[in-house]
């Protein structure tokens, strides 16, 4: 399909499984670029095993492959082994997620593949990263995060921490791979050089540690960055609040504070001695919950409360289910959620892509390829085989396709 | 400073303040772009007031603005919009994160912006878009954080959802603007043309459910993705286990549990009708919780645990708090941790530069401005003025600088 889009043009010649990799190509893909997927016969990328919720076919595939080309090819043979290094001077870049050392082994490392195309530029994302001394652990999402001191700061202070069941650690990291390569691209522009990259989930959640790093350092390991359950230990009020057959985040510290005092009708808060500035009110934050959860449960539910605290502009969301999302109207009206239709499934909702334009459809009618669907499109077009070279690699299972 | 990297030449017009827009900066910033950050006098960015460790500066606003230019104007002048508008056709970006609705009230709305230049590319980043019913509420990360869905998948299930102490909306958002603006650029290469790009929080945020909306939309309602406390709810083993002194974060699902059997010298578990798959161990948590945690109980501490697991190559990490990172070789030697130096209050610590090349050095030694230190040179080199225009647009106040 490849619709015009900002990134048309490029081409990814892609090797990742999972979901960083895929996260960060499939980026490219919607956004216009032709990514061919490489994925190892006889099974393709594993992901093609999960989520099968109708039939023989994986939503979470389709949700992390959206317009990408898939060339499946048994990678344990010279003939596959060629098809893929004749690829690589056609492609702009390559990016792969597997453990360090594997892209070295099948003789892909950057060395090897700037012999095959000079200003190549390569993208490798990892748990830990290339280098160090725990590169080489096997890693998932939950490790690196681990690792990050991300986890430590998640959950009650009294109990072991909570882990988030969404790929934030995989997801952001594609997408720093994204702006990564679109950077080396950039540069190749003005310069005619190729680039190696190295991203990696622990430096990406690492990233997120926008005051604790600094906190902890600055002042000498005096300020010791703790998670605080429902509420966070700088701002109050600021947290999720329980309100009638439902949670409420509210964000109604420093100058907010009056707003919620005058939707609550108890303006004597706003100069109440003790009550008037956010370190304060942490000091007393058993008394600030109280005070405002007895005042939640005065509305009938959460939505009307939303309403009275809307109408004094107190930072306020219900915190809303999975389920509740996807009907929302102002996520269905931007595309923060989106309806795709596959060709073998037929229609379901999907997060929408995040990035808006001005010239281009965010969410266009894109599918994503059966294992192997590309094999003779991209043999034909861009290797110049032949219908009778084409038949005698597939009689020999080092092409391969499936239709699921 | 302006060391040469990937993406030296781009120039920047950055109104951005607070978190997810300066992180989309910082990051073009420290690859070599020039950003020029437009602070309204006369105290600029608001975060200047916070993490304030060492005297009157900011150690928030050091790590979020290195290696930016400062100008800081009267924005409620006529002569200090002016200055603002002679910037904007040097500039190739503009990039924003005020309420929606404030650029076009400055008269900076895209329309403005490309009647000074044709082709400009300009960045609004909000917390939950430009568009849709909700885009004008007061928005933080957590807000946007409840909408999508994401506060709702962490905590224990019988209780309110627990909120990370981590910026990971605002960070992650500042990533795929910063890719966003990379692939307008790409663009503008290719066809000579501007692009506006909207991107939220809420959007971003909404990215990460890998799996549940599908599940959700894809299982005809009948999967209602929860928060499973410190567990997945897919994968067993997977989540943080309790360990002498400590927490041990084990992924040991699949094909893994094999490796974690022969670890804890219980190969019987490994055919043990009922704790063959995941799903089978799931249904028995508490139990495979228990015989994991009665393990753990025999080591002295987390770190010879580890050390064990790692024997077998089970993907394992210690639940490392952010005091603990600071120190920790691995993310020492990767630079996932950096050391700064600031002119004014010296050395301290804040995450390194998620994105490692080739090519150029991840973690230069930057620099933060100080509010509208560089008022002088970029008025005199990029805008002309002389020494006594600059004196005057001074002596009224419309240019300011403090030594913060």
């Amino acid at each position: 399909m490849n619709n015009e889009h900002l990134l048309t043009g490029v081409r990814i010649l892609d090797f990742t499984r999972a979901l960083a990799g895929p996260t960060c190509t499939r980026m490219f893909a919607e956004m216009g670029a032709e990514v061919i997927k490489i994925e190892g016969a006889p099974l393709g990328d594993m992901t093609r095993q999960v989520s099968k919720l109708k039939g023989d076919r994986s939503f979470y595939h389709i949700q992390h492959n959206l317009n990408k080309k898939s060339v499946c090819v048994d990678l344990r043979t010279r003939q596959g082994m060629n098809i893929v290094r004749e690829l690589v001077p056609l492609c702009d870049v390559v990016v792969e997620n597997f453990r360090p050392g594997v892209m070295a082994k099948m003789g892909l490392d950057f060395d090897e593949l700037k012999k095959l195309r000079a200003d190549i530029i390569m993208c490798s994302i990892s748990a830990l990263g290339q280098t160090g001394p725990l590169s080489n652990k096997p890693g998932y999402d939950y490790i690196a995060q681990a690792y990050s001191g991300v986890t430590s700061m998640i959950g009650d202070p009294d109990e072991a921490p909570n882990i988030p069941l969404v790929g934030i650690g995989d997801v952001s990291t594609g997408v720093h791979g994204a702006f990564a390569i679109a950077a080396a691209l950039l540069h190749r522009e003005r310069t005619g050089k190729g680039q190696y990259l190295d991203v990696s989930l622990l430096d990406c959640y690492y990233h997120n540690h926008e005051v604790n790093v600094h906190q902890y350092s600055g002042s000498g390991g005096e300020i010791k960055p703790t998670r605080g359950g429902r509420h966070t230990s700088y701002l109050c009020p600021g947290g999720v609040y329980r309100g009638k057959g439902g949670d409420i985040m509210l964000m109604a510290f420093m100058h907010h504070w009056k707003d919620l005092c005058a939707a609550m009708e108890k303006q004597e808060f706003v100069d109440k001695n003790g009550w008037q500035t956010d370190a304060e009110r942490i000091e007393r934050l058993d008394e600030v919950i109280l005070l405002v959860e007895d005042w939640l449960a005065t509305f009938p539910d959460v939505s009307t409360a939303i309403e009275r605290l809307e109408m004094f502009d107190v930072p306020c969301a219900p915190v809303l289910s999975v389920e509740d999302t996807l009907t929302h109207p102002h996520l269905v009206e931007r595309g923060t959620v989106r309806t795709i239709t596959d060709p073998l499934v037929g229609e379901f909702k999907i997060p929408g892509m995040p990035i808006k334009t001005s010239d281009y459809k965010s969410d266009s009618e894109y599918v994503a390829p059966c294992l192997g669907e590309h094999n003779v499109e991209v043999l034909k077009t861009l290797l110049d085989k032949s219908d009778e070279e084409i038949k005698v690699l597939s009689d020999a299972g080092v092409l391969q396709v499936a239709s699921t």
